[in-house]
């Protein structure tokens, strides 16, 4: 059977591919696995059957015969582990890409999203401004390890992997903010990763249910 | 070969096992497999030899033979499909109990991790007050979702896992707000969690490190 995601029905990144499906839809492209795609309206993420599927009421989830998951990671990391084509085949290597897996989401993310959510809900408060030059310190920090780490390679640990697929869309979720571009290597990194052709296609499949629905 | 962990030299936690390197510890403990520990100073930490280890500058990092990782989540996971004991051997329990790891990194830690470090880092700020019931209602939010999940089971997804593990490390960094006691379903699965023989080995021996750094 074909697995099957859930994604917005309208997501409110405008089409740019933030939403964690997009890192999903192109784990499954860069692994050459179909997949169809269930959208969700915000009140249907609410409601017990998907609250079933998804105990926080978030996307992406993930169905494939009687196996239901949710986290963008653990669906990546299984997939990865199912298919060729995002981890390496050497144990050690493997382990050290799944190392990358969790490095992005635990340490890179939380301050990122911690900084753009700020952006979002606390524009209007007296505290905005003065918080600002705090949070982007934060993620200044992070990103300027990263930097280091990366250095002049291509990927974070020899072939690409999934631990820079989801490096990258972390870092996607900076757009604007100047901050990834102070770091030349890490706009490179970014760069480099929306070229492969199943990043391309997985961006225009998500961008298409953004269209349809823009209407 | 032991592996060999690190573990702060002089904890900020006062002892009580909120440092990362008690999701390890207890994850060996829990498989039988002991290890070494070598403690660093927060200098140490930012030095190459460090920062070769751990690109971010944290604790814990894991050395086993030829291989280095950093990543408390990817250490865990590493772990528990080398050894029985923290992850089922059927292959969709396993995954499910893999996106556990996942949630309590990457949707629970988030916010809880935001509310503590608010009390350290910005509680001298004029702003401090007014932004707390945010905070604590982000945390709020999520620790509802989880006790509607857990119910009445005494394991998020059958049997004691990996999962649970994280997921017990991260609620236990909301000491003395009394949030987790909002729920008693989830308070009581913290006990449960705290009373394993392996957890009480884990808690002994890094309280045995803060102690002696004490003095």
């Amino acid at each position: 059977m074909r697995p099957t995601i859930t994604a917005f029905e309208r997501s409110p990144d405008l089409g740019r591919g933030l939403a964690r499906d997009m890192r999903v839809r192109w784990a499954m492209e860069e692994i050459g696995q179909p997949c169809d795609v269930r959208l969700v309206s915000f009140e249907q993420m609410k409601q017990p059957a998907h609250l079933a599927l998804h105990p926080f009421g978030q996307i992406p989830t993930y169905e494939e015969d009687n196996l239901a998951l949710f986290e963008s990671g653990a669906i990546i990391l299984h997939l990865a582990q199912k298919h060729p084509g995002l981890l390496p085949v050497d144990a050690d290597a493997r382990a050290r890409a799944i190392a990358w897996m969790f490095a992005a989401l635990n340490t890179m993310e939380p301050p990122i999203v911690e900084y753009g959510m700020s952006k979002v809900v606390e524009r209007g408060q007296p505290w905005f401004e003065a918080r600002q030059p705090m949070l982007e310190d934060r993620v200044r920090t992070r990103l300027g390890q990263l930097s280091a780490r990366l250095g002049t390679a291509d990927w974070l640990d020899g072939d690409f992997s999934a631990g820079d697929l989801l490096m990258v869309t972390v870092l996607r979720r900076l757009p604007g903010s100047g901050l990834v571009e102070e770091h030349p290597n890490l706009a490179a990194y970014v760069t480099r990763a929306e070229a492969r052709p199943a990043y391309q296609r997985a961006f225009a499949a998500q961008l298409a249910v953004f269209n349809r629905a823009a209407g």
